[in-house]
């Protein structure tokens, strides 16, 4: 598959699915800025940076791709200004793949103040209250001057527990717009601020599996070269939403890869994975971190518990990264307690490790086949039995 | 000069004066954890961490030693905390030289609360209020206790602008709390946490250079391997504080290494190494960066001036920090304006390796017997002119 244009006959984008392991599989996503390994946790850096972490140390735990948020660069500091300043890669530092959103998830869901029309969606800004309109035209412009390797479409994401009629009908609007994004893309010969760009089609539907499989047969007229599961982790029961993610990868063409959208807690990680999914991301580890909480084989652990105070031990034994292997729990415990800048540091480095190893470790197990019984040394929330 | 014990012949610390241009100085001071080239500007590490930068990255950037507070670690995790979790080195990450404060500045300087008596100083926490009295022992314990390399004696430093009878008064006292931290220090065989302690004096006695002389005769008779000068950059006029700075820097015997406590803007630096001053610290870089101010040749640049919304240029031409070789001035203005952590960061290094490379470009010249000539290329706030 081609998503992009390019000099020569080879695809600018090219996935390859190199084993399954029961519904799990490993593949490689071939981008002009770099091969990534799937399955991939992908970082969020929100307003460009991952939070906390340069992306010098991104690059040196492991990090192979990282996202970023169009609602929020398209206001701050604007996509023209991030095209002037190099292009999201010059911008953030990170010469590696790029995903960026479309910012349809942060219209919908900061604010309640959003005006959705079959036009588009006229929405306040949460920076100063401006009204701003973003269409799939607009959308898919503001990725144009961002630059990222890998772009969504434009969709509408109806909050968890909508009533079926408003899910149905986000289906056939996130259709339409679909499209009209792929119509834009084409328009644009493929490319963005400086190099080509794979556009990814967005899946919604909740958990009404009739309506996944309207929307998944809408987009695979359209043939995307990639396919995002979108409308779950909204607050929908996890049985519901891994039989909807099960169900709808089952949906998609084998060949292509699949992204579900907002998933970073260890053992959903797993459950997903298992599913057929190649690519996730979340804030949840970086946040957490921020918050004083760190993955632990046991589950998680929150430093502002006083039994820390004077712990000898490593936040995770055997874990390599800086936290693990330079600092006790007892000093981390305290840079938490005093809002030390160096405790957000080594937490979010440590969750993202936790997350790397764990999905790597994952990759491995479906490349020796064995995925079912790595799984198995795991409980539901990604604890190691 | 010998300020602690060791199983062998040779001094556990050891300062040697290697060349000396105008009045300016080179040395090297040998510690059992490395030795510190001086001058040296020495970070600060106020809660047992430089704020928003890791050991592992100030070792990267050239850091040689770097301070904490002991009046914040002995309320906050509390030094039989930190010994118990490694002493200070371990408990910071940091193996190589570590020096101390005495808490004396915070105590009277944090909270106008201190009642001061011969006997010692009672104040209240910043952090709950609670009540605590810190003598000359109590200091000196606590230091012992934190085990840094380096520690200081218990001072009485007066507000800027204090009567002449305070700060005679002050010399006073912090003369014979001088003697009973050196007895501490004795009694203690000159060690702290896990290895031996140097102790520096410090003089007292504001801008009158009377003052000065009788509390350095004081701090003489007791022989410390070390000598700080406090009391200074409190709000005096600069010029009274660089002749103070130089005359008492006169008055110290010339092979025992000299620290100036609280300089870090790049003309002041320039100034008191010009003086014969060998090391310093100051919270100035890193709390400016903190900020969005950072150190370039040209003084100093505030990222929040919209004039560097879409500018490409790097923060400093060839700087070699990674603010500087990785981000325009458009994208590190979009981090400080955003508050994102990675901002912080990125300028807390910068300013850092700004004055490191001043210091070190100091150096050279003091080696290469050209200081008066490199002092000139600069303005009096330390601008390349």
């Amino acid at each position: 598959m081609n998503a992009g244009m390019n000099a020569g006959n080879l695809p600018a984008f090219r996935f390859d699915v190199v084993a399954r392991s029961q519904g799990a599989r490993a593949g490689v996503l071939h981008t002009p800025r770099g091969a990534v390994r799937t399955p991939c946790f992908m970082p969020v850096g929100t307003k460009g940076t991952v939070k906390a972490i340069s992306p010098e140390r991104l690059r040196s735990i492991g990090a192979q791709i990282v996202l970023a948020n169009t609602y929020h660069l398209a206001l701050r500091p604007g996509s023209e200004v991030v095209a002037e300043l190099g292009g999201l890669h010059g911008f953030m530092g990170w010469d590696g793949p790029i995903l960026t959103d479309s910012g349809g998830f942060q219209v919908f869901s900061l604010k309640g103040t959003a005006t959705i029309r079959d036009e588009g969606v006229a929405f306040r800004s949460v920076y100063d209250g401006s009204t701003h309109t973003f269409t799939p035209e607009r959308a898919m412009l503001e990725q144009q001057r961002l630059g990222a390797d890998l772009v969504m479409c434009f969709d509408e994401c109806p909050p968890g527990g909508s009533p079926r009629e408003d899910v149905a009908a986000a289906v056939r609007r996130t259709e339409a717009w679909a499209r009209r994004c792929r119509d834009a893309h084409v328009r644009a010969e493929g490319r963005g601020h400086d190099g080509p760009q794979m556009l990814f089609g967005i899946v919604q539907g909740g958990t009404h599996l009739d309506l996944r499989r309207e929307s998944v047969a809408g987009l695979l007229e359209l043939d995307f070269p990639g396919y995002a599961i979108g409308g779950l982790s909204v607050g929908e029961e996890r049985g519901a939403m891994l039989e909807t993610t099960e169900a709808t990868a089952a949906m998609l063409p084998p060949e292509r890869p699949r992204y579900f959208m907002g998933i970073g807690d260890p053992g959903g990680l797993l459950e997903v994975i298992e599913r057929g999914i190649d690519m996730f991301d979340c804030v949840l580890p970086t946040r957490i971190a921020r918050m004083g909480t760190a993955f632990v084989p046991g589950g998680r652990l929150n430093l502002r518990n006083a039994e820390h105070t004077s712990s000898r031990e490593p936040l995770e034994s055997g874990c390599p990264c800086q936290a693990c292997t330079t600092f006790s729990r007892g000093a981390l415990r305290h840079f938490v307690m005093q809002k030390e800048i160096l405790g957000l540091q080594l937490l979010t480095e440590h969750n993202l490790v936790h997350v790397f190893r764990l999905v790597e470790a994952a990759r491995a197990a479906i490349l020796g086949g064995r995925f079912a019984e790595f799984k198995g040394t795991f409980s539901s929330n990604g604890e190691h039995r």
